[in-house]
């Protein structure tokens, strides 16, 4: 398949290269509902709701945008206001599946055979569409959308590096916060003000796993108080005001001088995380890139305990394509974005883990964040 | 069906009033992904992610919790870890879906015909699941879960009165923030510091629709700035720390004084929101109360400019089953918890809505908001 072209943000071409990628797979109509697919394709940042908003997008003929009529003016206001799509208000009591069918029927000239809905899309709307499209197959969307977005523009590239810069300023701040006697919840707290006032429009998820709590890789924050001599994982991240987000790790050493063991220990992990990001270039595979820091940790004694996959794409979402990760066999291509974040985690004491957000690039990797990747000491 | 019993929260009892719901409709599985389904039946909040987090519910045996080995530790952590569900953890190569059919099958002692899956469980998911159980037809588990969800428990009703205590306090405090010279996103930034001061975990929504924008139903914020003599349509709501949500609508006028023209239109609205209100009580559809309000607006000639439904059920969610709109026949049933909440918006002028939770009780209807529902004037 061509590379994707290089697309400004929000603009119809992006609905038109949408289409000309389901045209290409022989999908018939792709309906993409609240979310970041419809955000980049139309610009709308719409709320996911019960009432089916949807960009609706035909093989053949002009796109559509369905909205409930109470926020037809909000589309207005939007940017996918100026893209000059056709634009479907239903009232109240009208059965909005019904109509997109009714739509899609006569820009096709008969009814879909291959429906495509957004990975995201809620099953009451994937489920409605199939019911008012009966003869049709419902599949997924990303193979078309996955194949646009995977692929960062250098504007894109820029905004998550502003989101990176945001991140990095907070975990900067971290000493401030993170001290003996005061919770996971407290320290959170404060590091969810500071990612608002450090450049960020939400806060996305805020890790602190202190001691055996840092073995457990999503914990969150508990009411469990930061001791000396704690490790502490602090996982962070936030959306900007353009939406991409950030999502950085830095681990921490509260209240205490880092024994050489743990150094050592701590060391594999590091080696691990710039063995990965290192491997990052044009046609090395995803599951290339895992590989590569799974073997450092792996050859050290501590495969058992790196629980996760090395990575995850991320853009308007924290989470997207591409998964870094054993069995996706996807070349890297110049643009494609994702986090580099292995983690050793020993179940009862401690874990840790190192995340940058890095870039693929035409020749190499461009690492987002910049913050020092060795173990933190702070005073506690 | 008979009355649904009354349920602790999150309870392994609504794990298995759930299965004998699904058995009497003849619903083989019921599977439900992360959001407020799986932590009504459960009490697991996980995030929507994209590694499946699973309650599987089969009509026969035992029903069981699928995670992500890395997030094992959270569901020790949460309130579903001490209701003894068998726990599925399952690797990041695995196929989550080939070990949920797997399951499935070894329950039900063959394929499953019916599988349901949440309104909301991804479109991802939903299909994943379809894939491994290919005989299967998916459908929605809405009959299944909102038949439990929308009949509240006294205990959820306190824990709605409490959220609507919590909002009914920021509208309270209006005045401090809603002021003429200030934008529409001034003023919403310190409601959503207000939303969290006063007894909430998060901030759901903050709508404030000054002048024109009042006629946007679903308008939020803008830096438009509010001028002497504007109506302010403000809609908040959050979430509290158990899961429930408020959500109150109060109009103001603010650096003026109301004309007696606007004041009988208001008035219009008045009459509309309490005449829906006084319609709830057991056997009265859910048709019937929109149509109390519609009538009294429509009669009073802005029947074409109400341009939504009466409102929606909440509870863990802002908005759920039962809504109050045409050609809903749904009877109420005591314990049913729903907005009223009419608006008139005229286009390019004005919008006024009064919103308020309430709850269907054994012979009428309990109000949980408090606040005054006349048009607040504001000094300015």
């Amino acid at each position: 398949m061509a590379a994707p072209p290089v697309l400004p943000p929000a603009s119809v071409d992006r609905v038109h290269a949408a289409r000309a990628v389901a045209a290409e797979l022989g999908i018939d109509v792709v309906v993409l509902t609240p979310g970041s697919d419809l955000r980049y394709l139309c610009g709308y940042a719409a709320h996911a709701m019960e009432r089916l908003t949807a960009l609706v997008v035909p093989r053949r003929g002009e796109p559509l945008l369905v909205v409930p009529r109470l926020e037809a003016p909000m589309v207005g206001a939007s940017p996918a206001g100026a893209l000059g799509l056709e634009l479907l208000a239903w009232d109240e009591t009208d059965d909005p599946f019904a109509l997109v069918a009714t739509a899609v029927q006569a820009r096709l000239g008969g009814p879909p055979a291959r429906v495509a809905v957004g990975n995201r899309t809620w099953a009451e709307h994937a489920l409605g569409l199939q019911r008012a499209m009966p003869g049709s197959v419902l599949e997924l969307a990303a193979p078309v959308v996955d194949r646009l977005r995977m692929v960062k523009t250098p504007h894109e590239v820029e905004e998550l590096a502003r989101a990176a810069a945001a991140i990095d300023r907070v975990h900067a701040r971290m000493g401030e916060w993170l001290r003996v006697g005061r919770t996971e919840a407290e320290v959170g707290a404060d590091i969810a003000a500071a990612i608002l006032a450090e450049g960020h429009v939400a806060v996305d998820f805020t890790i602190v796993g202190s001691g055996p709590n840092g073995a457990s890789p999503h914990h969150e924050l508990s009411d469990r108080v930061v001791e000396a001599g704690d490790m502490v994982v602090v996982d962070i991240g936030g959306e900007t005001d353009t939406g991409y987000r950030s999502d950085c790790t830095r681990t921490y050493l509260v209240g205490g001088v880092a024994a050489r063991g743990l150094l050592e220990w701590y060391g594999v992990l590091q080696r691990a995380q710039a063995a990965a990001t290192a491997a990052v270039r044009p046609g090395v595979t995803c599951a290339q890139v895992d590989a590569a820091a799974r073997q450092v940790i792996t050859d050290a004694g501590w495969g058992e305990q790196f629980l996760h996959r090395t990575g995850h794409g991320i853009g308007l979402d924290t989470h997207e394509a591409p998964y870094v990760v054993a069995g996706n066999d996807l070349p890297l291509e110049p643009g494609m974005a994702f986090s580099v974040e292995p983690g050793i985690y020993l179940a009862g004491r401690y874990g840790a883990r190192i995340e940058d957000i890095v870039v693929c690039t035409d020749d190499g990797v461009r690492i987002l964040n910049r913050g020092t990747r060795e173990l933190v000491e702070l005073p506690g």
